[in-house]
């Protein structure tokens, strides 16, 4: 470059000089637009956000107040038809009880809704709106800022600008010096020259003198161009010294600025933004979670009552309501006829042989029937099982509905698949009546069976005491015809009648009423 | 009791009978009332679920169709606005990523939520409608075997009637041949006292065969009248047995129904009910748990972009979007003027003096300044930590907000109290910005000191140089004024400029642009 610019001239130079500073100021001027359209973006993201919040609240207040009047619409129900809300409460039956806890759970969601809009609305908007302020306050402070940086590189560009202008004259009294020094130099050589041919040549004495004042004229001229060169070089040295510390300050000074200052302005403008963003967002994902966390408590306690749906314990709970329907009655006594003194089984000649034969033909009868009907129970136990396994298949998984929300845009019918296809339901629903079907036939068999068996298992037992035993038969009589009681307190009937109850393990009727109180007491506490 | 009504007769027993069967009766007819009533509110339960779910289903959808309107809204907008969709997915800045993502989670929770309209539309109502039919149809069968039952209980009670009317009859026989005997022998002790009297008082001969023949006709009498008394009395006995035998059977049919069949028969209405109940509250509960998983799926993501909101690299992917504004411009190079062949500072005689001492004064002065700046600097520091600790205080926890909907019934404002209450929010934003204020005014003080610091720190350089080294000085200017590169490739600048960048440690742009690029890469996947 300074091989192929070596003689630039002043205007040159200051043409290229100011079309660099144009391209700085150009620069810069962008920077403050970049900057502005920063904050603008942040704003326009910021008033986005606030709308976006704002029409989130609407919704989730739209589904609060739904959700809300659901719960009460079925909530009112159940309050006017409970007349008797103690006795209700007390007699809870379990599929009631889920019930209740499903509409408990509808108002939570509610109420958590309307917190949600609540949050939005009062907390995560205000918030929005003071990063709004904070950006227009800092980006103002920011540009006030950058415009003193901005200033002061110009300052900067101006001092070079004079000490290079200053360069420039010195340098140009320095070339004038010179070359008036150097003419004064050949002036003298001329001179020189000349009195040299001469006193070579033609030595004339009158000559002499004129010459020598002459040369001594040129000699004085040339020293005092000498002196002007000189100091005009030494002003020329200052000057090209000064153009190139400035120049080397200038440098240091645009690169500082380039390198540090336009980032410390950025970082100016920035100045919490993302921290409040991030606290803005933080609310609102802490009122998401919390959201979540009081939702899965909700439905945490409903999955809890429907593990406890009970049907054995509801069937008590139903008998302990309804207790004078199902309290057996009282025994038919013997009633003596007309003072009849003998209220016992008689067994003495002549009938005693008779009452012998027929003990025996009801003990072998008794024997064959049992056989038969237990062959019978096994059927209906198997059916029973097989049914169970149907009506506790655990079809109930629906994950996969939401796997394909995750993964594909579409939402497909949780229904077109898998267990709740139409084809599906129709052939388990055939096949599970089908088995419904033969049980109650195997039902009603075991039940007329066993029918027989108790009766005549009552026989005889009766004969059996009969013949067994013949003394103080009168007070044993009155024993078993004594009052009747309710039928939690029968705890001795069962061995006497001789069979099973059908669905199981505990028969023993005050027990299980008992486990179905205590269940009441705890889960009614829900509701 | 026997003792009271030891003579009762037919009709005072049979009316007591007749009593006792009306009173089983009844029961019998209360207990399918009971049944009934039991199946009328288990369906009047499933059709409230029914249309519970149906309207829950239809709320879904409606917040399913407002989220997606919500979210569509901006998504067009942000669609139209993205001219060069690569280029925004490459420059992505990180309170954008936020932003898209919100938008993403809102659309998702929509699909969600339709996804739960569609289970209870299509699975949960069907359930719940073929549980209808099933309580209806179990209902009627159960009936049908309980009038079955409850016929056998009156064919075993008639029968009970029947052998007690024959025990009447032929106890009623037997009395009567009782005291037809005993009248028989009444009048043989009269005839026998008869002939006492005579035999001892007046003998009379012709008497005797008369009175012999008499004797004869009453014993005659006597013994028929024991026969038949004999007969009816074990008529009576058989009766009586049949009797007792038939009691016995009676009450161990009643008893067995009591305590067995009608708990069996209840059994039969619940077949499944339980079970099937349990299914469907299990589809709705997985349905609304998936829903969750997936929601805090979503806010995870969210949570994790919030958690890599990065000034610092937002600002440098600004500064590469638009790296033309932000490179530093060329060097101001030297202009040597009118081909002076001088092209460094000259420290020769007789500058040299002036430059030496000018060099001692720049170095004291630029050692005062140094030390004052770094006050300032100091000062700034610790206000830029207080600001900071300002700005990221943990303010956004609102779990109190569903504390209190968990407790109470009441929605209390989430900003009503705690840290988002207005004078809080006054008294924290005058404070911020009070500190925001003399932040700005320090910092100032502080660009102000290092530019000065820099300029006076490059004269002070350039001197020391010239003045440590007089050789191959050209070689070396030549090298400082070498045409400037891009910002990221200026990777000794800092040290010549001899300040630091204010934000802190990692002042090389180009790493730090560099590791902003990756950040990019990471989270530009997710929208």
């Amino acid at each position: 470059m300074s091989s192929q610019t070596k003689f630039k001239k002043d205007k040159e130079i200051i043409a290229e000089y100011e079309a660099q500073i144009k391209e700085i100021r150009t620069q810069l001027a962008e920077q403050f637009k970049c900057l502005e359209q920063q904050s603008e973006s942040r704003l326009q993201l910021l008033q986005d956000l606030q709308e976006f919040f704002r029409r989130k609240a609407e919704i989730e207040l739209e589904y609060s107040r739904s959700l809300e009047k659901l719960a009460e619409r079925f909530s009112s129900k159940i309050r006017s038809s409970r007349e008797h809300q103690f006795k209700k409460d007390q007699y809870l039956l379990s599929p009631v009880n889920c019930w209740y806890l499903v509409l408990h759970q509808t108002r939570r969601e509610s109420r958590d809704h309307a917190t949600l809009n609540d949050i939005f609305m009062n907390n995560v908007i205000v918030r929005l709106s003071q990063i709004s302020e904070d950006v227009i306050r800092l980006f103002k402070k920011s540009k006030e800022i950058g415009l003193q940086m901005h200033e002061e590189l110009l300052k900067v560009t101006n001092e070079l600008y004079t000490v290079m202008k200053t360069y420039h004259m010195y340098h140009a009294e320095s070339i004038s010096a010179e070359s008036k020094l150097k003419e004064a130099e050949k002036q003298e050589e001329k001179q020189f020259n000349k009195s040299g041919d001469l006193s070579m040549n033609l030595l004339r004495h009158e000559d002499r003198p004129q010459r020598r004042s002459s040369v001594k004229k040129i000699e004085k001229m040339k020293e005092k161009r000498q002196a002007k060169y000189s100091e005009n070089k030494l002003k020329c040295t200052k000057a090209r010294n000064d153009y190139l510390l400035n120049l080397a300050a200038t440098n240091a000074a645009i690169s500082k600025y380039y390198i540090h200052d336009v980032s410390d302005l950025i970082d100016c403008c920035d100045l919490g933004f993302h921290a409040s963003l991030a606290r803005t967002f933080r609310t609102y994902l802490s009122a998401e979670y919390n959201l979540e966390t009081s939702r899965h408590e909700g439905l945490d306690v409903i999955e809890n009552a429907v593990d406890n749906l009970d049907s054995r314990s509801d069937k008590h709970t139903v008998m302990d309501m309804c207790n004078q329907v199902f309290c057996p009655p009282l025994k038919f006594e013997f009633q003596p006829h007309m003072g009849d003194e003998v209220c016992q089984v008689s067994a003495q000649q002549p009938v005693q042989t008779e009452l012998l034969m027929r003990y025996h033909q009801l003990q072998s009868r008794l024997a064959t029937l049992k056989i038969e009907n237990e062959e019978v129970r096994k059927t209906l136990d198997a059916t029973m099982q097989t049914l169970q396994d149907m009506l506790t298949v655990e079809d109930f998984d629906v994950s996969d509905a939401f796997q394909h929300s995750r993964s594909t845009e579409s939402v497909k019918s949780a229904a077109s698949e898998t267990y709740m296809s139409k084809i599906n339901i129709a052939k388990r629903r055939a096949n599970q009546q089908e088995t419904e079907m033969f049980y109650f036939t195997k039902f009603k068999e075991y039940v007329n069976g066993s029918n027989l068996i108790t009766k005549l298992q009552a026989k005889h037992d009766l004969l059996k005491q009969t013949l067994g035993e013949e003394k103080d038969e009168c007070s044993r009589v009155k024993t078993t015809t004594s009052k009747p009681q309710c039928i939690l307190f029968f705890p001795g009937e069962r061995a006497e009648c001789g069979t099973t109850s059908l669905l199981g393990e505990s028969s023993c009727v005050k027990c299980v009423t008992l486990r179905g109180s205590d269940k009441h007491i705890g889960t009614s506490s829900t509701t």
